[in-house]
């Protein structure tokens, strides 16, 4: 890291950059939001978009298109279309984890109802594909409708494998994948389609958004066993008292003798919690280097990530992106 | 109507001639509902999408496809996405509305849980959007996203619009628009654009839709005040315990004195019912000629739907769509 930026982080640095197109994308978002018949569509939105999420999905197709050197207006576009689709997305995961907390704010299913949720949410996934047909590019619309499928076969795959122990590493990935990185890759891989870089460079840019978002997903469920709440926003065993099988738990699991099966069965198969369960589960988790074998796993995807970049051209902004494949991992590094 | 169709209905009739393509229809449909990963997926798909639909809406998009010459397959595809978008639809329609019953079965919210019926209804969305894309037709897909957008825009106009006595005709033709006209008029119109058709011809293809969608509403919100419940499968006065402000209703209202207004302040928006309370209605409904001057609606949509015929060539298909826009207003004249 440069010794100039060491104040700034990386996706702070990407925003500075990209300041420009970011303001046109945010007037695209407040444009297509609106609603002359129902006043309800934009008030739940604004409630979400702004309440000041990074923009890091709609920067990464930003970021991308830059990097390959496009000097059109329709990356604007797909930005917007990759915000909306992430913004109906935690509209429905909110309903379905019936979460009461976003952002630091009520959700909108607790501030309005999951009606109004479920169907604003329809909405913006109908404006996201509006505004992707836009630019006219029908490998953009491939691209990005196979991940709104992706995304929505991930989160139908986590009811049925979340609390079922036999749920492996490669159920998890394809979870992960859904629920996070499906997008990531999609924001990457269409600002360079939308550049018309060569072929190996849209592969390295797919390559970046899917590393980036697995690494990023992993590195939330590890903070979830040994993260500092008041920095996560999230208190110590959440996953585990919401019985959700995350990395670490699926590798203690892989390792675990009798008693220890009993024990997860118990407690997340079952449901059955007691005061001092979670401590337990802790003690295995480290027992057996769960938690080190994952926090591993995180930082062999960062440095995939950071490795898919050498296919792209000498640019500030792959300094940047290579910076962020750092900067997911840094809090367990 | 010729008397040797007498004993046929039209839409019986439309599938008769249009029976190959249909079969593509279920197959490309049963194929892309599969999933590889998430089997919860096509379970609840299935469930809703072999209940024995009439598959009315992909029909229009086979038909008005047929009808203007079109000799490719991709009518297939559109056809699988306009009904792929009503399933979704319907799966989200009933967590909104707490559903229990939909075609003579057990809602799938309610033999699943939202959760389910949520996400397999994201999934549906954006396996219609892939599907759509596949033709490669640009306009199609303005026509078709565009027509997702106004379907959840009306859907939620209707959340806050539903109880509120300020709610007029044309509010009403916005809602019924969103959640029927305009599924029915893109699956007329893309059938004309696949195939190439005239700008008048596609223009009236859409007026079409728009106008047997609109008819098709207006008479089942009429037959809910004076259907045979044997018939309809619903209960005389379902709309009104649940305090719905549909078509008969908004009349009445614009030719109520005060002491009615009070009558319909307290039972639609506050919801304070009493047993004698459906009776008064209906009386009220047939002193003002509501029901009589619904009735006339229906009927008026349903004549426009057919003048818009005239635009189209000379076709058996054209026949059994102005033979089908006397049947869905048959059950009222």
């Amino acid at each position: 890291m440069g010794l100039d930026r060491a104040a700034t982080k990386p996706h702070e640095q990407l925003a500075q950059h990209l300041a420009n197109d970011l303001e046109s994308v945010n007037a695209l978002i407040r444009q297509r939001m609106a609603s002359r018949h129902a006043p309800r569509i934009p008030e739940v939105t604004a409630h979400l978009v702004e309440a000041g999420g990074k923009r890091l999905r709609p920067m990464l197709t930003l970021a991308s298109a830059d990097l390959c050197g496009y000097g059109g207006a329709f990356h604007v576009h797909l930005a917007a279309t990759v915000e909306f689709i992430h913004t109906a997305t935690l509209l429905h995961d909110d309903v379905v984890d019936e979460s009461q907390q976003r952002r630091g704010r009520p959700t909108a299913n607790l501030l309005w109802d999951n009606k109004s949720s479920v169907l604003v949410g329809d909405y913006l996934f109908a404006r996201a594909f509006q505004l992707m047909v836009e630019p006219g590019n029908l490998r953009v619309l491939d691209i990005l409708s196979n991940a709104a499928a992706v995304i929505a076969e991930g989160e139908v795959l986590q009811l049925s494998a979340a609390r079922d122990l036999k749920t492996d590493e490669n159920v998890y990935l394809q979870v992960v994948r859904g629920k996070t990185a499906a997008l990531f890759s999609a924001a990457t891989e269409v600002g360079g389609v939308i550049a018309q870089a060569p072929e190996e460079q849209v592969k390295a840019l797919f390559d970046y958004g899917d590393a980036l978002g697995i690494a990023f997903q992993i590195v939330d469920d590890l903070l979830d066993y040994q993260g500092d709440s008041s920095a996560t926003g999230k208190n110590v065993g959440d996953d585990f008292r919401e019985r959700k099988l995350t990395l670490p738990v699926i590798k203690a699991i892989a390792a675990a003798d009798e008693d220890e099966r009993a024990f997860w069965k118990r407690t997340i198969e079952k449901g059955d919690q007691r005061d001092s369960d979670l401590e337990h589960a802790l003690d295995l988790l480290n027992r057996h280097g769960a938690l080190e074998a994952t926090r591993q796993d995180a930082l062999g995807w960062s440095a995939k990530a950071k490795a898919a970049m050498q296919a792209l051209p000498e640019h500030p902004v792959r300094q940047m992106l290579i910076e962020l494949a750092d900067y997911v991992v840094a809090r367990v590094s």
